[in-house]
């Protein structure tokens, strides 16, 4: 299955500089540690070159400044991290997916599906829907009224898109994401909820990619919006009329609640959580479960939380923490004496 | 599609004063922001009074006190969100669900499907299972023995109820929901863990809503409990023997560990945490992202964590964190030296 | 469809001592509040024993410490909790699974299903994949290429092995879970993210559980690894190349993320966040909503946050923290000024 590569067709390919023999043969990628002889590998960080004397791996993608640890053949990159994603592709074995639409698959007759679309089993698309050309609709994917996926996109299994929800090209979403669910409005009538109609829809970009179980809701009123080539992990919840822009990337169990509005280049950390109406600017770093009650209107990296201590240490720390502002009063007052 | 009312017959059929033109035809709803003529808008904080003179809304729902800054029809209401919410449902479009069950569903026998439910492509209804009149149970939804579903709930698509779990009538649950797995119980036994058996079941009570993809685990001797008009959000998580009180609402990505019992109309924060085995009273606020770790007895709102700063700024802090109980005794003994 | 056990037949088959009548019949099991006169119950905690003497229950697991309180039969365990875990285990129904392949699953031809294992409807299953013996693969399931279930493992509905997933023997896996997706790797590249492949699988040891809607990615070079009798909750997020040790449990919405290692026998709290890269050895506990953001090299119990109060309280504290730094100068100052 797997294609094999010179180190020099590689460096063509890729427009890297080459060092040392352009012969050896790259049938696969590795870490420096486990690399073996006809594998690639990369040092992004000079901090593990040492590790370059000790690896087997045929080649090593690596920046010219640490050229002269290298054990063998290299190919220069300003990133060799990227450099590396880019050639790793190569020698990623996807399944194939034939156009055509399953037997088992469920798909209402005012739904529009690109002959060259693959539609898996038992996937249902609901009227009004359309699969845009080369689309890839995994098994057990639910597609309700009205969606519109554009072409190139891959739904990888078992994801559903409720109503309303609009797909750039080339989105890719993983199992499990439920996007367009109802926004969770509620007004509360003589004791009793009552629901908020949400008569919105979901907007997705080109190049976005939804992590497993994340959770996207649709607006109330207008649409929930994921500008182009944001990055969602897994089971992160955004709530409905949130907006988030370009090239952004939200971790794992990160959360913005409704009606936030998150700037491009922004990247939010694990478990994170951004509250509503709040509007975060444009390349804005929140560090792993941290919560933003206000808004931010500096470019920089932010945090809240206390450090990690052994238990017994935290509880004492943790107790004073509830007389912070009579200590801090205290200071301040005895200051102000002397 | 979409039905058409004017000013007055909304006026008439919501019990609302109205102001002014009474023939205003209202087609649908929107913010006052982007209201075009033929839509309601509503203000319902007079904080954004401003943008009454700019909006083309054709009716606004407004408290009296606003009325001076109309620009045309109002509606009057106390509440005007309430108001709003119910009239924006007249202008929902939701897919229509004949009744009978779908070719390829899997029904077994000794279960029992009432001729008024609709059941989707791909539902699984294990035997003991009851689904009542007026249900619809959509896609892909596994529903296993010993399920009963009362009338008028609808599980919008792949939502899973493992075993025993009861639904109220009008109970609705979002896509990837899963209520009824086992609790998470374990012993230890010479080094390794042994499951603890859920013998349970869960009970939902009338006119509940579960948002996408949360969780609600069965009990291990008796039920987890949601009594009625519980709203939970997206990506929440229930365990085992909880029990949560009527007309509470939690926000996404907050749980409850085994055992919490959460009382009535109370409001849990997104992301928030209630340690397992406590007691929470009737009308208890617990903000975003807060850790309850003891039981609480009294009404009001409650809070754990830190504020957001610039991350250099944290970092000094937290690191004085550390030192909170050294520093505090020494604060405490200054003052008791003066 | 239950069986009876007289109380002597259960204290030879789990080797307990048996105190009282041994001709009790016992049909079920329930809490000592609840129990009935064909029920046993337990007492773990010598705290509860006061509710010894209300009980109705027709035998009660206990410690020899607590005998003097019980109020009738008894059976004598150095861990009650445990031994009521094992007895209860016999009264748990559950679904008869026969072997079998259901008409409507759909099967890759080079796909290799065990003639003892039961696959249910909707399920599907790809190229290279194999299930083993007695294995139950429950509705819904979708099991893509290359992925190996082993004997006796049980996928209870709608769980999703994306691909290149290995599972030992007798794991047990709740519905919504999603094993195998693409590590959340990214590069920068002139602006726009590209994907790093994910070219690892998942590994997944012996008699481990995996909750309902918990999420593990594939490694991106080498595999995501838990050892054997790893028990995770629901709604956990394990990235990419993480490492688990046997006999560790992580509690519901907890998470850890890329390349982190964990040791064996720790106990991770519910929302409790493990940071990328760092490593916690054995025997280590993290509370509760905790961030660990250094790796942990003594065993031991772990925490982070600050304590609930009401939120007036928790404002004008929270405020403080911003000013912590500030503070601890000037104490020290005064400190040394004395």
């Amino acid at each position: 299955m797997a294609q094999t590569f010179t180190a020099s067709e590689l460096a063509r390919r890729f427009e890297l500089a080459l060092h040392g023999d352009g012969d050896v043969r790259i049938e696969g990628v590795s870490t420096l540690a486990r690399a073996a002889r006809g594998q690639l590998a990369f040092l992004a960080n000079s901090r593990y070159r040492s590790q370059l004397a000790d690896s087997s791996a045929g080649a090593v993608v690596m920046r010219q400044e640490d050229i002269d640890d290298a054990p063998g053949t290299a190919l220069i990159a300003k990133d060799p991290y990227t450099a590396f994603a880019k050639i790793a592709a190569l020698f990623d074995t996807k399944p194939v997916h034939s156009p055509g639409i399953h037997a088992s698959a469920v798909i209402d007759p005012a739904a529009t599906i690109s002959p060259s679309a693959h539609v898996g089993p038992f996937v249902v698309i609901g009227a009004g829907s359309t699969v845009g050309d080369g689309c890839v609709i995994g098994p057990g994917c639910v597609i309700g009224e009205n969606c519109e996926i554009g072409a190139g996109s891959e739904l990888i299994a078992r994801v559903t898109l409720v109503t309303r929800v609009r797909l750039g090209q080339r989105v890719l979403i993983h199992p499990g994401a439920v996007i367009g669910a109802d926004g969770f409005g509620l007004a509360m009538d003589a004791g009793h909820w009552i629901k908020v109609p949400q008569l919105g829809g979901v907007s997705i970009g080109d190049d976005c990619e939804i992590g497993a179980n994340t959770t996207i809701d649709r607006g109330a009123l207008e649409d929930t919006v994921l500008e182009e080539d944001v990055r969602l992990d897994n089971q992160i919840q955004i709530g409905h009329n949130v907006r988030i822009g370009a090239h952004t990337a939200m971790a794992g169990c990160s959360a913005a609640a409704g009606s936030a509005r998150i700037g491009r280049y922004c990247l939010i950390g694990g478990a994170a959580g951004v509250l509503g109406h709040l509007e975060i600017c444009d390349r804005v770093v929140i560090t792993a479960m941290s919560l933003v009650t206000s808004s931010i209107r500096e470019p920089g990296e932010y945090s809240s939380g206390t450090p990690l201590t052994d238990n017994r240490t935290w509880r004492k720390n943790a107790a004073r923490f509830k007389q912070l502002d009579v200590l801090a009063r205290r200071v301040l007052a005895a200051d102000k004496e002397t």
